[in-house]
């Protein structure tokens, strides 16, 4: 492999993103240059650590990290590959395919040397004040080439995301722009769904919201400005999403209205959202973790299953879930205890040694 | 006021809810006897400190509470209205107008002396293993009573609710139906739509998701069984609001459906959608909590910006919000920090005193 050389890079766009990358290149040790549309932005960007404001010459620049807001992004990204003829430019932008079909609708020269990327971090504040270098550390940083880009500017935005930490997924645009209307926009809009009909509720009715409500709710606070263009730009893989949905919530509707419905049609459709949902792989992309089940024995005696879950607690370990099995037969109770598959033989054992039953 | 005595108090059904008022009620000094189908259910959450599984005479009895499943609870009201003649009975149920009506269309003798309640609180563990006597504090607690009950049932409902540490909200058996299938109802089948859909999508696209759709989801894994029957309880109430959905997810679409479509109109469903999130109460019913602004000059100096944070988080103050404001005229800019109202004026006078300059 050879040794990918980032110096310098340029950032074209100084806000949460854009310093936070600069940030990150300039802790890794490449000399980051900083620029924005407002001069206040770059002097908090640098003062955030993000690069520095000096200017750089075109034909030296390495790397180009277009982090503009969506709107502008092919227009700033097609001026980079003319000004920067020697670098390879790249956006973080949270749709792809647009970018790429609007630079090869004006023809756009240096194509070879633009691949996109989608670096999945955030935060609930923003502007440069935000900028942290560690945003996208263990966070996915999607790279996203088009079919002419060369190996040669893959790889460099490849080492851009390694370098800020990130775990790198790559995808085509197309398919990116597929998974980020399944993954965010639809659930974005879902949310804004929820919220918008809370507009017609009673305040009387409002004070019974939950932490559920909330939740769902949640991501709807989002800048509306932000999400129109990030939607508007694709439009057609979240409107796909959108008819699943109606049609999934017809078939609700139907059954709700069907005076013969059986419970069973409910609970399916119940069921099939509660499958859909764990099917989400575990938080930043490890696999859902997997449990164990240690079932001990609650002897007959007062206070036995206090002095059991205070044996487990003293032991340290983290309890996922508990329940009580009842044996019809014995009149004995057990205590069935998830834990992480890691951790069940070392809690059999513990509680084996503490004078506990345990079921095998 | 009179004293209201609710000791003996007999709970029927101990799973966490039930087992979690035991709990509480003896904690507050009650005499509790807890009874449930299952006997391995009794003796655990009488180990965990419900009540006693020792028998009640009937004609002692002064409070009923009802814990069972919903499609169970109207059965169960009825025969204790009858076993228990002295006795106000109330149920924890998260529907209530479906209780009353089959009441009223059975005939159910001693109507009165029932009035349904509702806490609003539960746990991601459930039967009486995972019972707490503070389960309820500083939760909601709607006490629901019908037209036909008596002053006196409602009180000894309320005191009940009094005693778990509940805040205490009294509406109708419709009202409260209605308002849970806009706040709790509703979202849950949201979640269970955006979980649903996953189904389809590929486990490569599914390694993007990133908190939203954790967040959106995360409801929709309760248990389909128990669901099934509070939507099924409030069928028509929910169904109403699904028409709504279904009506604004219609416009959404015509939105992206529309080549004519201007940025506004879809930047205003969005805005719609965060209005409507907006309107939820800060969390257990209290107001929203009001921010105010600080703002704080930032001197035209290296690492001035820097040095100013430090300034800010040293003197312990809790940043809500931070933004850049940038003056035109002056080649200066301003840090503008969210605080709650209440300590406002104290980081002015803070950050006077070592020597900044706040905008008043």
């Amino acid at each position: 492999m050879r040794a990918i050389e980032l110096s310098p890079t340029l950032i074209i766009g100084s806000g949460l993103v854009g310093a936070s990358v600069g940030c990150a290149l300039t802790a890794a040790g490449i000399a980051v240059h900083v620029t924005d549309l407002v001069p206040a932005h770059v002097a908090v960007a640098a003062s955030r650590g993000a690069g520095t404001t000096d200017p750089v010459a075109p034909g030296d620049v390495r790397l180009v990290v277009v982090a503009v807001p969506p709107d502008r992004l092919s227009d700033v990204v097609a001026s980079a590959l003319k000004t920067y003829p020697h670098a390879t430019v790249t956006d973080v932008g949270s749709v792809k395919g647009t970018v790429i079909n609007d630079l090869r609708a004006r023809r756009a020269s240096g194509l070879k040397r633009y691949c996109g990327g989608h670096p999945m971090a955030g935060s609930h504040l923003a502007g440069p004040v935000a900028a942290r270098a560690d945003l996208f550390v263990d966070r996915t940083w999607v790279v996203a080439p088009h079919d002419t880009a060369a190996a040669a500017t893959v790889l460099d935005v490849q080492e851009l995301a390694r370098l800020c930490g990130a775990r790198i997924v790559t995808l085509g645009p197309a398919h990116h722009d597929e998974a980020v209307a399944q993954v965010s926009h639809l659930p974005h809009l879902m949310s804004a769904l929820t919220g918008g009909v809370l507009n017609e509720v009673p305040a009387s009715h409002l004070k019974l919201a939950g932490q559920g409500l909330r939740d769902v709710t949640r991501i709807s606070t989002g800048d509306p400005g932000l999400w129109r263009q990030i939607i508007s730009a694709n439009a057609d893989a979240v409107r796909e999403q959108l008819v699943e949905v109606q049609a999934a919530l017809g078939r609700l509707i139907d059954i709700l209205d069907d005076p013969d419905r059986t419970d069973a049609d409910l609970e399916d459709f119940l069921e099939w959202g509660r499958q859909g949902t764990r099917l989400i792989p575990g938080k930043h992309g490890t696999p859902a973790r997997e449990f164990a089940q240690v079932t001990i024995e609650i002897p007959d005696a007062p206070g036995a299953l206090a002095r059991l879950f205070a044996d487990i607690g003293e032991a340290g370990f983290n309890v996922e879930d508990v329940s009580i099995e009842h044996d019809a037969e014995r009149e004995v109770g057990w205590l069935a205890v998830q834990v992480t598959e890691a951790k069940a033989s070392e809690l059999e054992q513990t509680m084996e040694a503490a004078g506990w039953t345990v079921r095998h």
